[in-house]
């Protein structure tokens, strides 16, 4: 391949929204999805994975917040003009599966698997265009028995990742619910289908703007502070409130919000809030029985009820569930906020049906991914730093390269991780770089030592820790400190002496 | 959302070339993946990762046999016009990757990663559009002791993963050698492209065509037994002599493709070949240097130097390496042959290159995963088989589903692998999905047992073994066999202690 000159060169950047992982999060990531896959195995899942690649009409467009056609899906034509779509979940893709080869598998289907996502729309801070989901499926059980798993299953996840009692909830609400709410308040029909959506987005922001906004979003409107003007659902005052009783954020309750408030909440008020729906009182059948498994197994204190969950995605279609943090971090603004959802899910009973002429009953969790990692490692429960780096073996005279690189060999061969220096630079630049790659100790044989029969072993780490005692540069070098010569024989016991008095 | 109705539902298929991996598959590959990592580590290679989708400039067009523009890789516009493509190997990213953050990088940067890569190809057997590569890459080494590091890691991951001594290869060869032979033949130029890439394809198949359909490739061109006809490079016969020879498969070798031929190939051979060539001394001259260190580390019954190695990557510009496993297996045709190769790579010193005004030298290995381990299955060094399923607590009295949901969770705590049934169907369809679900054993508790404090458990395994000798279907229901009782509080004991007998 000829070179491209300096005029020509192309430029190494990345999309926009994508980014690379380095060492220290690709084994954190390891680290964390180990555990999680410890869990789902141990409650009968079974892995299972999807290409990444699907037929657009396979995958479905359920993405929510999607004004546009086509938003939101990284999309290209085949060979045979059929259009090919990157996955933009894990569940519609795991539906496709289930439904092609239905009569192999064991009903109900238990899997799991991580993989990764993508979303064609703006990415922001935190927003990614490819994200890694990891996902757990029962397909073909109608129970909510299976819902109340799920919910179990996300807590127990998240205490084997050292989350404690109280720094999480898994809140658990009903689509069934809120269809029946909606149908109690008149907005039923496809015709009230971008007012629905509305009243659900006014729900999801009352963390955020608290009742007094919810209700302006519910009703005529919400002037924000910078004077921006929401349309809101246009629901009368009887309507406004009888949503805001629903989520708990009315007359009867203090907010549903807090772990303190959920308790407030009470599956009465579901009751009255879907009035003579039938949907609705379906789903709190539901989530009654959800509440009284959940109760059965002691998960009370970790699994709640709670009406202000509402989950972006369209294929849902009863139990809705979101694993939300509740320990305070720091905002992009810099002000103290809770960390907020790590991820979520919910029933999905149409989506293999959309496949076959009889339904399929499915529930699922979806854990994001890189959300996750990012709390534990603000709880310091997950390291993202780069581990201690290899043993360096530098090379001090070119002609013996051989030599070193047998001394690389045995290092090795003793389950010490050890590289040679390959670079063409110089014995100064050689300790830089060890330095830089993090080196517990490097290795030096120059011709004098040779012939001793003896290696240098420079012990960085200490030598770190010694510097910073010693302030006359001429006594250092004199010094010559965290650094020892041993026989040649005795190298990889030396080394590893060194390494075993690591903390 | 909506149900579909049976005439517009959607057919579950996957785009041609596209494989979903069922569990086996998965947890075969995490092994494998697992040990190679391992020695990759222990050589101080580190992990990063880069994303799936790139800027189509920032991968170039690399791919071998592409005659039509664009072909071979999935391109699409993003919001901005601009072209994105799903990378097609993990080498160009790499390239990428390492000329954006050049400075703060380590020099010699050594880094492994496994991931998705995509060709846009006409399918075919074990050749697909979506496959998984593990790439090892050190950058900024411009010495041939990067080179033989290269193949000797390979060496030892292959035996890492059991393979034995003689069961495998790693071949090289230097495309200046290579590029030096086509000069000495007058191939040399832009206007010979056409004509090189002849001869190289032809060399490719000297292990399918052998050196008399290989001459005839080289000459005027070749008649196949279906009567086809290549045209060939048009060479005329000093210059066929002199690319056989090259080979070791002209009247000094009796063929180099054997793991006996090679040794009869030296590089004598090759300084002939290519003639004045300075370039081919060059090639000549890397060749013998990785030699000798191979050599030193002893490693020349493992490495060996072989002229028939081309590989298909335009980018490579020094050392190429072909891993090769030298085993009989069966071909789709059902005829004996050797497995072939699982990876291979070289050195790539223009890659990085493209991005900046100063080259940076390169070079690395990449496994094909599935190629691998389908290799390993066949020699018994990898099971693919799904392993022994969870303990299955069926449910007979469905207003108890809190119990059985309770017995599920103190074997889960009891740290053993457990799932409640969670489907619609009665006790005889239970038995029948755990049998499916390749269960151990099953709890099963009716009204009697609970009302005594007992549970039963039924040792699959077991009954299938005593199946086989029970012929009377009488005697069978009346003996229970396989079947025992234990007190309700004894049940994680006693099915930790049927699971531990097992094999």
């Amino acid at each position: 391949m000829a070179e491209k000159s300096k005029t020509s060169a192309v430029k190494a950047r990345l999309p926009r929204g994508l980014v690379d992982r380095p060492a220290g999060e690709i084994k954190a990531a390891e680290r964390m999805l180990g555990v999680i896959r410890g869990v789902y195995e141990r409650y009968g899942f079974d892995p299972v994975e999807t290409p990444l690649i699907e037929y657009t009409d396979a995958l479905g467009k359920f993405l929510p917040d999607q004004d546009r056609p086509n938003e939101g899906v990284f999309s290209f034509q085949d060979d045979d003009e059929q259009w090919l779509s990157l996955r933009y979940d894990l569940t519609a893709p795991l539906a496709r599966y289930v439904a092609e080869h239905f009569d192999a598998l064991p009903k109900p289907y238990r899997s799991y698997r991580a993989g990764w996502v993508f979303r064609n729309e703006k990415p922001g801070p935190g927003r990614f265009r490819q994200f890694m989901q990891f996902d757990a499926d029962t397909v073909g059980a109608a129970s909510p028995a299976a819902d109340a798993e799920m919910c179990m299953m996300m807590a127990d996840t998240l205490e084997a990742l050292g989350l404690e009692r109280g720094q999480y909830v898994i809140r658990v609400n009903n689509r069934k619910v809120l269809d029946g709410v909606m149908e109690a308040i008149g907005l039923s029909g496809e015709e009230n289908a971008g007012r629905r959506l509305t009243v659900l987005r006014a729900i999801d922001k009352l963390d955020k703007f608290g009742p007094g906004g919810v209700a302006a979003l519910l009703g005529a409107g919400r002037l924000d502070e910078s004077g921006d003007f929401t349309k809101g659902a246009g629901l009368d005052p009887d309507g406004i409130d009888r949503v805001l009783n629903f989520t708990g954020w009315g007359e009867q309750g203090s907010g549903s919000g807090s772990i303190a408030g959920v308790s407030a909440v009470t599956l009465s008020n579901f009751a009255a809030a879907v009035g003579t729906s039938v949907g609705g009182a379906q789903g709190v059948a539901e989530l009654t029985e959800i509440e009284a498994l959940v109760a059965a197994a002691g998960y009370s204190d970790r699994v709640r009820i709670d009406p202000s969950v509402v989950r972006g995605l369209e294929y849902y279609t009863g139990p809705v569930f979101e694993a939300e943090l509740l320990f305070e971090t720091v905002n992009e603004k810099g002000e103290p906020a809770r960390f907020g959802s790590v991820g979520g899910g919910g029933r999905y009973d149409g989506l293999v049906g959309r496949f076959r002429a009889d339904p399929v009953p499915a529930t699922g969790f979806s854990i994001g991914v890189s959300r996750l990692m990012a709390a534990l490692a603000n709880l310091g429960k997950l390291s993202t730093e780069d581990e201690v780096g290899p043993v360096v073996v530098t090379v001090f005279d070119r002609d013996r390269i051989a030599d070193y690189q047998t001394m690389v060999q045995r290092l090795r061969a003793g389950g010490i991780r050890a590289e040679l220096y390959l670079g063409g630079s110089g014995p100064k630049a050689q300790l830089k770089y060890a330095d830089r790659r993090n080196s517990p100790c490097v290795i030096i044989q120059g011709s004098d030592e040779r012939d001793r029969g003896v290696v240098q072993i420079k012990d960085l780490a200490l030598g770190k820790a010694l510097a910073a005692t010693i302030e006359d540069n001429a006594t250092w070098r004199e010094a010559r400190p965290a650094q020892f010569e041993v026989p040649v024989d005795g190298l990889v016991e030396a080394v590893r002496s060194l390494l075993g008095g690591r903390p």
